[in-house]
């Protein structure tokens, strides 16, 4: 199934996909959906108002988690481009909830940064509470994947050795718009599927899921070691080679340009970048 | 004043410090309090409930902020004993609310640490929404501060080159008892106080915030140009030098010990080390 947040005049609520119409399944948001512990069951029950996909205004998928952890080299050639060595644990960095914005909103270029760079990503969903899960514990947690895309300012990111502030810019982050269930993936939890992001029509990340060093069950585990997990919270499975920053010479992203990634099976964030006046 | 959230059997209530007794304040907690754009007359004006300060139960401070971004290397002294220059920007790495606990809870020591260690900071609390802050808009948007220790598996935060892991643990940051509004303190804004921090009666750490490097105003217009801070949100602004990591031989905390952590006119932490099984 797909899974979506929708804004409407009377506030968003969660919805399932169904043929060309969005079926309201009566809660305000898809993490307060995954709250419920049969939200499997409400969504294969769906039976309330009717809306369009025709026009459709998403939200975040996840407007409000509680915890967004990003994944910073996970991608075999992702990690070569930027000249670093295969790492024996994953490198982990925050979001917040505040850093979010949904699928088709535009995307400030703050006045204070001249590095406004893009980063597909495969991120996951939590549908259960979820500490130092074994393998199977973590399967059973993931409720589904989307597409992120983590717009970063390089030149924030690298003014220190913590990368956070030039990733936690208000909603920066695109994410959507569709939640989709393990079960409707090739791979199920551990998904292989053709990632892609295109700037202004050009190509520049194109790769498969496949090709990531920590899968999402193993970033589970990993990452439940330390904290619980709760239903809503994302992990970002980390992005493919191709960034501006890799480039030469390098790329970024100017008020006016329109950002697409897209990961077969699951979504499409379309994204205008736009100037954000200090 | 001084403002803390106190558990009840009925659950948390924001309570203002009377002398002996705390105040109810009608609201759940401070951070659900400093929503209210009149917490300050709210406060003023307490006529709730009262509670004996004796054997009161606090909870974190705030609960569930938004956003907790800790500040690395501030103190001047701490900076040099790790062996770095004085940077020209503040670090910054982000914890979550369930990486909060509370001013006398236990701080649980993972099976999968071998390097507990401790930061003492002061940390600040916005009392109301700032973005792209003027200095005299921080200023204003501090509604006071409180106590925090960084609890850190040192093995963790050094596995990669991303701190986060090492500083995300469940439950491991202790923050409270008391949010202290600065003019109640010397410096107010930018308070001058002593800061210590004992491991079972040893001193370990001792300094004054007069050392810091980047001041309370100054994180706030940082941290506000990147996100917008919510009233209820927390910045941690470092710790001085001291740290078990960072001595000879390298000290760390094991199940059992007692640590204290206090800034004079603010409060004081104490919080048991207790093993918490894999």
């Amino acid at each position: 199934m797909k899974l979506a947040t929708l804004r409407t005049p009377a506030g968003t609520r969660a919805v399932l996909l169904a043929g060309a119409e969005l079926l309201d399944l009566g809660a305000a948001d898809v993490g307060a959906l995954l709250a419920d512990p049969n939200w499997r069951e409400r969504a294969a029950c769906a039976a309330g108002d009717r809306f369009p996909v025709a026009g459709a205004d998403f939200a975040p998928v996840v407007p409000r988690p509680s915890k967004v952890v990003c994944v910073g080299l996970n991608y075999r050639n992702h990690i070569q481009e930027m000249g670093r060595e295969l790492p024996s644990h994953p490198t982990l960095f925050a979001k917040f909830a505040d850093c979010l914005t949904g699928p088709t909103d535009d995307i400030p270029h703050p006045a204070e940064t001249a590095e406004l760079d893009w980063e597909v990503e495969l991120a996951l969903v939590i549908g259960r509470p979820v500490r130092r899960a074994t393998a199977a514990e973590a399967e059973a947690a993931i409720a589904g994947f989307t597409v992120l895309n983590d717009i970063t300012c390089r030149d924030w990111q690298f003014r220190t050795r913590e990368w956070l502030q030039g990733k936690m810019w208000d909603a920066s982050t695109p994410i959507g718009p569709y939640l989709v269930t393990p079960d409707e993936l090739p791979g199920g939890v551990r998904p292989v599927l053709d990632v892609r992001l295109d700037v202004d029509g050009e190509v520049m990340q194109s790769d498969t899921t496949g090709d990531l060093l920590f899968d999402p069950v193993a970033l589970v585990q990993y990452v439940s070691t330390v904290i619980r997990l709760a239903p809503g919270d994302v992990i970002a499975t980390g992005t493919p080679g191709g960034v501006g920053h890799a480039r030469t010479p390098h790329r970024y992203l100017n008020p006016g340009a329109t950002v697409v990634a897209e990961i077969d099976g699951i979504g499409r964030l379309v994204n205008r970048v736009v100037a954000d006046a200090r």
